[in-house]
């Protein structure tokens, strides 16, 4: 007996270590799980199903998903699938092509020495033919090796997006979760600050198109080239500069005497870890030109951003802010980030200019850049200011058999009605009526036809219009052709 | 040099071993991946990307996808999202509700002791908290743990559909890939075959919706009752069921030997091996009648089928092949099995009713059935016929500025021809007149805009229609709101 619990608890008990603790966590007993029976047994009425008590407790199933990952129940799949709507679209409208990859990727596309959080968090194991493999943590890398892969059959520049499932095996605090979607639109092949430009505008008009305005989000643009000029007058090294960038990018995260140790062992004097904090701290364009000159192209770039996303008419919703560096290490100059300006949640979204990534696999040094845009902290801020449109299901007709012997013609009338483009719920089991009106009103049914004896006999079927309360005795050619017949 | 080499080609090394062997696999050399420099150099015109060559030999990836996996460019992608919608749009025509789950679930949802491929195939592996977790190999668990996580919240019957991806660690013959998608309809809480008839009039209908005929595609139906009702006359052991059925479905790609060794080690007389094949040989339901008799249900359930199928209007469409069993240990009534009627093809989709799934994860018994339909037969199936609709872009505005100071008002007309819904593409760079029309006649635009300096002097610019060769001059404000001009 105890060997076989061991057997089936082993996920469950795990959840109760406190250092994985989970608010919402319980152990589920088989009579959680039987929880469901006896209303099976109200709702099945003709008694075909027998009842019985699973017998093997081992067969006794966690039946949440694994620890960090959703389900998608209906209601939650229509939220998501108006947000990858809302996604498509937008990418649409700036001629951007859709793509995906493989959810598995082999190791060594995330592999990377910088030190950053998401390479230390992979999902990733061996498979069975002794290959390192790791689920995607995000979408860029798949995307320079597809770019890599098609080489000369591709017509630059690429103006691509993504919509996919990526996966961090991180710490289960603050109600992060270990997948999540991103969206991600990039261009490749151009060099210019046209290319952010354009990525900027899309971001803008996805949250227009939302609903959101300046008011809620804006976006911080910087450049990592303000990092790498003042790091090149303190004589760091340039093969340093992912990794500084990376331990950088968590200065509001971690104590600052764990920054400037994290520096330091990188060779990074104290000097220019106050170099680095001032230049950090700067807002304005003209004492960042003040502080690096104009040597790096870093305020040229930023200037003409600005300047370009005045023209494109989303110059309220950009901000230079020299603390932007982003934890990605493949970075090379523009970065920005979404935020919601009550300052309560993470970044909504970030991207940046990434022109040494595809060389770094092996490439030739291709101009890139791109954004990667979560499915989290967007529906948090869109909940939050009550913005989500409902999402209801809906439905043409509500089709009921009222005797076992109707169900023939009820399966008729519902294939015809289809045929004709219609949304049509069949009812497939003896169901009351008062079962069949609370389900056209769970599915917005427009109306329902019943199927009764005496009225079949006679060719015709009762139509009611569930909104009037209207109803009529139709044919079925009338009903199917919308003619000779009216409710309203 | 020669350990640095092993670092980098380990994945393409691999794929020279025989017994892996792929018909389109190659070694990836740098200069292969190399490949695009050239063209990028021409591309880039302002010469502001330094082409290196990528120094260390370590850094070079496998621009392949996973081996048996698969990448989506642009034109696959466009393949993929149109076959989705159709498989949307039936399920909504027939008022399911989509959901999804977790890629990843735990391991114990697809282990069971009936011997199938699925469960010996799965990729499975320990995740860094301990916990043995797979990429599911089919939807159908994942449904019924969802089911009981929700228990009483849910209104029963429920019809579910789904896509995702599924994954299986096969050895690569015949083409075979290691992840396909898979769309998944199911009915939770209906005991009677009009659950099933509706299923497989969601089926017809999708081919329908596809232009495939009765011709092309039939429906091959049986009753898993059929085996059952031979197995006990023969004194099978009922615990048996299960794993019998797992070893029958493989009579086609087995020898009759193997099959009878396996049935033999089940405790499976050579008399009930002879009556299982006598009884697969079954092709018409008065023949079944005479076999089994009409204890099992199984003639009668099919008769219903038949009856409802006639109802419907799918009749032609569906065949009683008692041949059909299914590799699933789950099922436990109808089983079904798409096929195309030249036998050329593998399943095209397959489906069944699982009463006792849900029970055995230690919930309550539930019925309940469904389909799997893969992306990958039916794809070729429509590629034979040649009846997949030519999927193209389409934009309806390129934008090109003739000369870089223009490029700010390029950007102005874009956002706005955007913010009133329409399609742009904006050329983000220096290009060529010539490069702009090979570019919209690849994105099939409706019109070009040219942003030229002396028009814009006048506040307009040039609008050309791209399939009359029309063209005017027209203020930005007349464009946006397509007032005052005409091009045709």
């Amino acid at each position: 007996m105890s060997s076989s619990l061991k057997l089936a608890l082993p996920f469950s008990l795990l959840r109760k270590t406190p250092h994985l603790g989970r608010a919402s966590c319980q152990i589920r007993s088989r009579s959680k799980v039987l929880i469901t029976r006896a209303s099976l047994a109200r709702e099945n009425a003709r008694g075909h199903t027998p009842i019985s008590t699973p017998t093997k407790q081992e067969d006794v199933i966690d039946v949440n998903p694994p620890r960090g990952t959703r389900d998608f129940p209906p209601d939650e799949m229509r939220l998501r699938n108006w947000l990858f709507h809302n996604f498509r679209e937008v990418s649409r409208l700036f001629a951007f092509e859709e793509i995906d990859f493989p959810v598995l990727e082999s190791e060594a596309l995330f592999v990377r020495k910088a030190g950053e959080e998401i390479t230390q968090q992979l999902y990733n194991f061996e498979d069975k033919g002794g290959r390192r493999v790791a689920l995607r943590p995000e979408l860029t890398p798949s995307l320079a090796r597809l770019v890599l892969q098609k080489g000369k059959a591709l017509s630059f520049p690429l103006k691509w997006f993504t919509i996919g499932q990526c996966w961090r095996y991180e710490r289960m605090t603050r109600g992060r979760r270990r997948e999540h979607y991103q969206w991600n639109m990039d261009i490749i092949g151009v060099p210019g600050i046209e290319a952010e430009a354009e990525l900027l505008s899309a971001l803008v008009t996805f949250f227009k198109n939302m609903g959101i305005t300046s008011n809620d989000v804006g976006i911080k643009i910087s450049n990592r080239k303000v990092l790498q000029a003042v790091l090149s007058r303190h004589n760091v090294p340039d093969d340093s500069f992912a990794a500084v960038c990376v331990i950088v990018d968590k200065i509001e995260k971690l104590p600052q005497d764990e920054i400037k140790k994290e520096l330091s062992m990188l060779g990074v004097t104290i000097e220019a870890v106050n170099g680095i904090l001032d230049a950090l701290s700067i807002r304005s364009l003209d004492e960042l030109e003040d502080l690096i000159g104009p040597e790096s192209g870093a305020v040229a770039d930023l200037k003409q951003l600005l300047n370009l996303a005045n023209a494109y008419g989303y110059d309220d919703w950009v901000h230079f802010d020299a603390s932007i560096v982003r934890g990605l290490a493949y970075y090379t100059g523009t970065v920005f980030e979404g935020f919601d300006k009550e300052g309560r949640l993470r970044a909504i979204c970030g991207g940046g200019r990434y022109d040494r990534l595809l060389a770094t696999f092996g490439g030739p040094e291709t101009p890139a850049c791109g954004f990667g845009f979560g499915d989290a902290v967007i529906l948090e801020l869109l909940k939050e200011k009550g913005i989500i449109p409902s999402l209801r299901l809906e439905a043409d007709y509500i089709v009921i058999a009222l005797e076992d012997h109707l169900r023939q013609p009820a399966s008729t009338i519902a294939a015809r009605l289809r045929s004709t483009g219609h949304v049509v719920d069949l009812v497939l089991e003896n169901k009351r009526l008062k079962w069949a009106f609370r389900q056209a009103e769970r599915l917005n049914a427009k109306r329902m036809i019943l199927v009764g004896s005496s009225e079949w006999e006679k060719g015709t079927v009762r139509v009611k219009d569930l909104s009037s309360g209207d109803e009529c005795d139709v044919t079925l050619d009338d009903l199917v052709t919308q003619q000779n017949y009216k409710v309203s």
